[in-house]
C-alpha cells in the first residue's frame, strides 16, 4: 500500500512538474519575461484557466486573477464567487467585471460567442493597462491549437495559418505593448485534468464549451476522433506541424523583409512603389511574400489575402512591359511605369506625385530643340536628328517623328473633349483618346493631367505610350524630331 | 439547335484549351523543356494517362507511349492492345513490357502495389535511357496531389511534405538525369473525364484504382467527401497549400544552404563537423533545418527525420558546454569539442581524424618545458610557472598541477587495464577510467587512442577533460606545471 501510494505521489509530482516545465519553456522560448513580472490572467474558472493561474503563480510571476462574468448561465454569479475563493486561497489578487453579452451582441449584430470574446478581451486589456501588467495570459491548450490549425487547414491557409495561435503576441486591436500570452499551448487537456485533480483545483465548468462555435465543436467532437482512425497520433503530428511552421514562418518573414527593403522605392499612406527588376529577380515564393506584404501594408484589415490575387499579381510582374495596369483586390490596382511598379488605392491622389503631369487647360510650347518641365521632376525634351541611321527603339519613353509633317514649335497640353488618336501601327480609323487609355490601362486619376504632344492641335505623341501613325518615319524621311520623356535625375 | 451545338462546342474547346494551358504552365514553371523534347509517357490506358499522352503530343513534344502490362487483370493483354491502337492512331511510337508482378512481390516481400510500382518505374526509366528521352511523364492529377498532401498531413509532416508531389523532379533511385514529370498536377479529375470524352479518348480502366493502397482509397472515398462537409472547397485549398508550400520550401532550402556553408567545418562519408558558435547564432527554424540537413546527409535513406530527434539536437546545441555527447537517431551521435560539433556514425573511424590520438601501447615522455606531437595536428605542451598569480581557467584544454607532486618528465600513454582516475573536485574514491569516459561522453572509438598524462604511472591529467584531484594546486604550492592541448595551427 505504501509503495503504491508513493508511486501515485510520484506520478502526480511528475505530471505537475511536466506542466510547469512546459509552461516555463513556452514562455522562455517565445518572450522571456522578467522574474516576478506582473501578469493578468483570464480565469473563467474552467480547468484550463485554473491550471494557468496556478502554474504561473508557482513559476513566481505576480499574477492577478481576472474573471469576466458573461451572465450567460444561471450559475454565473456563483462561478465568479468560486473563482474569487480560489484566488483568495492562493493569496492572489482578484478582479471582476461583466455585462449584458446578449444585448451587446444584438446591438452590434454579432454572435453571442463573438460578443463574449470581444467584451472579455476588452476587459482583460483595459485592466492590464490600469494595473501595469506586462501581459494578459489566456488558457489555450495544445488541443485548442490542434483544432485551430485544423480549422485553418480546412478553410485554406499557408504557412502563417499553420502556425495556429502564437504563444506570445502583440495584438494591436487591444494594445500596442501588452503581450497576449498563451503558456499552455504545449499542454494537453488530459494533462490539465490530471493537474487539477492532483492540485485539488475545482473547476466550475469548462468555458471552452461555451466559447466555441458549432464549427469548432463539431471539429473537436467528430472530426478529430475520425482522423484518429487514420492516425492515432494525429493530434501530436498536427501540433508539431504548428511548431515547425512557426519557426519556418519566422525565417521567411526575415527573408521577405530583406527582399522588401531591397525592392521598395517609395511608399505613402495609400500606395507602394517597388522596383520591377528587383521583383522579377525573385524566386516565386519570395515574390509572393513581398506582394502579400505590400497588400497587407495598404489593407491591414484584410485578414486572408486571396491566393489567386497574389498569383495574378505575380503574373503581372512577369508579364511583358506592355501590360500597364491591373485591378488586384480590395480596391487596389497595380500599375507599371518603367522599372517602377505601383500598388495603390484606385483613388490615391498621392499616386499623381509619381507621374508626369501638367496643369490642365493650359497650352505649352516645346521648341525643337528644347525642353519642358512637367511635374514631379519629369521633363519632356526634343531634338532634331538626321533620319538616316536612326536606331528605333521600342521604348514608350522615346519617339521619332517625321519633321516634315510637324508644325513647329510643338505644343504640349492636357486632354480636350473630342481628342482622338491613331497609335503607330494601327490601320484605319483613329481611336477616342479615352478608349486608348482604357486599352493601355492608364489609371484614371493620371489621365486628367497627362501631357500630350501636339502639332496643329492634333496629338502626335502620348509620352510614355505611343507616337501617332500619322507622323511615322517614312522611307524618304530626311529629318526627324526625337522626343523623350525622362526624370530629371536620369538626364545627364 | 445550332446555337446549343455551338455553345457545347465552345465549352469543349474551352476545357481542352484550359487543360493544355495548365500542362504548359506546369511544365514551364517547374522545368522548361526544349520545344519538341522527347518524353517517355507512362500510359496505363486510364483517363489520366491518355489525357497526358494526348496533351503532351498537342504541346509539340515528341512523345513515346510506354505501357507496362501488370498482368493483374484478365483483360490486361487486351488493354495493352487498346493503348497500342490509340498510340498508332495518334501517330505516336508505342513500347510495351510486363512481368509477373505477383511473383516479384512475394519474392521481395512487397505488397502487390509496391511491386507493380517498382517494376513499372524501372521499365519506364530503363526505356527512357535507352531511347534518349529527357523525361518520363506520369499522369498524377490535382486530386492525387490533394490526397498525397492530406496523407502527409495526417501522418505528420513539415513544409517538405505539404508540397506533395513535385511537378518536376530528379529521382536518383531511378536515374540521375532523366526528369520525372507530372504535367497534370493542376488538372482535376473531372476536367480529365470531360477532356477524354471531348477528344474521344476511350480509357480502358482507371489504373489509379489498382495502384492505390487501401489507405489512399479510403482517403479518397470517405475522408475527402467528409471534409467537404466542412468546406466544399477543401480540395482547392489543400491544392493551393501544396503550391505555396513548394515555393516557401524552396526559399528555405536556399536559406538553409547558405547557413550550412557558413557553419560547415569539415565533412566525411560518415561524419559532419559544424561550428557550434554558428549554430548557436541561428534562429530556431534555421537551426532545425541545418540539423535536418546534416542528418539527411549522413542518412539519405531516412525518409522522415524524427521531429523529436531534431528538437533534442537543437537542445544539445544550446546546452552548456559540459554536455559532450548524445545519441541522436539511426546510429548517429552528436559530440561537442570546443567550438566543433560532430554529427557522426557511432562507429565512424573517420571521426578519429578529428581527435587527438596516440598510437596505443607506447609510452612517450613529456619534459617540462616541452611538447609532444599527437595525431591530426594536435600538440601537448608543458611549461613550469610560478604558482602565485595564476589565473585558473575553466578550460578542459588546459591544466595546472602542483609540481611538487609530480615526477618529471611526465609520461603520456593510452589507456591500460585497471586505469582509475579521481577528477578534480571529486571527493572520496577514484573512478574506473571507463566509467569516467561514459560520464563525460567521450565517443567509444576515441577512447582507445586518447592521450593520458601520467606521473609515475598514475593519470594526472586527461587532456580535454579534467586534471586529477591528487595534483591540484594547494595554498602553499609554489611552482606549478602548466599543461595544454592545442591544435598546431592555433599555437603562435
Amino acid at each position: 500500500v505504501q509503495a503504491n501510494h508513493e508511486a501515485k505521489q510520484h506520478a502526480r509530482e511528475y505530471n505537475e512538474g511536466m506542466i510547469i516545465e512546459k509552461m516555463r519553456q513556452t514562455i522562455n522560448d517565445a518572450c522571456p519575461l522578467l522574474p516576478g513580472a506582473r501578469i493578468l490572467v483570464g480565469v473563467s474558472g474552467g480547468p484550463d484557466s485554473l491550471t494557468l493561474l496556478d502554474g504561473l503563480h508557482q513559476l513566481g510571476y505576480e499574477v492577478i486573477a481576472a474573471h469576466y462574468n458573461h451572465g450567460l448561465r444561471p450559475q454565473a454569479a456563483e462561478d465568479a464567487r468560486h473563482v474569487e475563493a480560489i484566488a483568495q486561497h492562493m493569496g492572489v489578487r482578484f478582479i471582476l467585471d461583466g455585462s449584458d453579452i446578449a444585448a451587446h451582441a444584438s446591438a452590434n449584430r454579432m454572435s453571442i460567442e463573438e460578443a463574449a470574446r470581444t467584451l472579455r478581451y476588452r476587459f482583460l486589456f483595459d485592466q492590464a493597462r490600469r494595473l501595469n501588467c506586462v501581459a494578459v495570459a489566456v488558457g489555450h491548450t495544445a488541443d485548442d491549437q490542434v483544432e485551430t490549425v485544423l480549422m485553418h487547414f480546412l478553410r485554406g491557409t499557408g504557412l502563417a495559418g499553420l502556425r495556429g495561435m502564437l504563444p506570445c503576441a502583440v495584438m494591436p486591436a487591444w494594445d500596442d505593448h501588452i503581450l497576449l500570452l498563451r503558456p499552455l499551448l504545449s499542454v494537453w487537456r488530459v494533462e490539465i485534468t490530471a493537474y487539477c485533480s492532483d492540485r485539488s483545483l475545482q473547476p466550475v465548468f469548462d468555458l471552452s464549451n461555451l466559447d466555441t462555435t458549432f464549427y469548432r465543436n463539431r471539429l473537436r467532437q467528430e472530426l478529430i476522433p475520425y482522423l484518429q482512425e487514420y492516425n492515432p497520433q494525429v493530434k501530436e503530428v498536427i501540433w508539431r506541424l504548428s511548431h515547425t511552421a512557426a519557426a519556418d514562418y519566422e525565417l521567411l518573414v526575415d527573408l521577405t523583409q530583406e527582399a522588401w527593403q531591397r525592392s521598395l522605392l517609395s511608399e505613402g499612406l495609400d500606395y507602394v512603389v517597388l522596383s520591377l527588376s528587383q521583383l522579377r529577380g525573385m524566386q516565386a515564393g519570395l515574390l509572393r511574400n513581398v506582394l502579400r506584404k505590400a497588400v497587407g501594408q495598404l489593407r491591414p484589415g484584410l485578414r486572408d489575402i486571396d491566393f489567386s490575387a497574389i498569383e495574378r499579381a505575380g503574373g503581372f510582374v512577369h508579364a511583358p512591359p506592355k501590360t500597364r495596369t491591373m485591378d488586384l483586390v480590395a480596391g487596389l490596382h497595380l500599375y507599371v511605369s518603367g522599372d517602377r511598379i505601383f500598388l495603390a488605392d484606385q483613388h490615391s491622389p498621392l499616386l499623381l506625385e509619381e507621374w508626369p503631369q501638367l496643369a490642365p487647360g493650359k497650352m505649352h510650347e516645346l521648341p525643337v530643340p528644347g525642353r519642358l518641365e512637367l511635374s514631379n521632376g519629369w521633363i519632356l525634351a526634343s531634338q532634331a536628328v538626321d533620319a538616316s541611321g536612326i536606331q528605333l527603339e521600342d521604348d514608350p519613353y522615346q519617339a521619332w517623328l517625321d519633321e516634315s509633317c510637324l508644325s513647329l514649335p510643338l505644343q504640349v497640353r492636357t486632354r480636350q473633349p473630342g481628342d482622338r488618336f491613331r497609335p503607330l501601327g494601327m490601320e484605319g480609323h483613329s481611336l477616342k483618346l479615352s478608349d486608348f487609355w482604357i486599352n493601355e490601362g492608364l489609371p484614371r486619376p493620371a489621365r486628367v493631367g497627362w501631357p500630350l504632344v501636339c502639332s496643329q492641335g492634333e496629338i502626335v505623341w502620348i509620352p510614355g505610350f505611343r507616337p501617332a501613325e500619322t507622323c511615322r518615319l517614312q522611307q524618304d524621311t530626311r529629318r526627324a524630331v526625337h522626343l523623350f520623356l525622362k526624370r530629371k535625375a536620369t538626364i545627364n
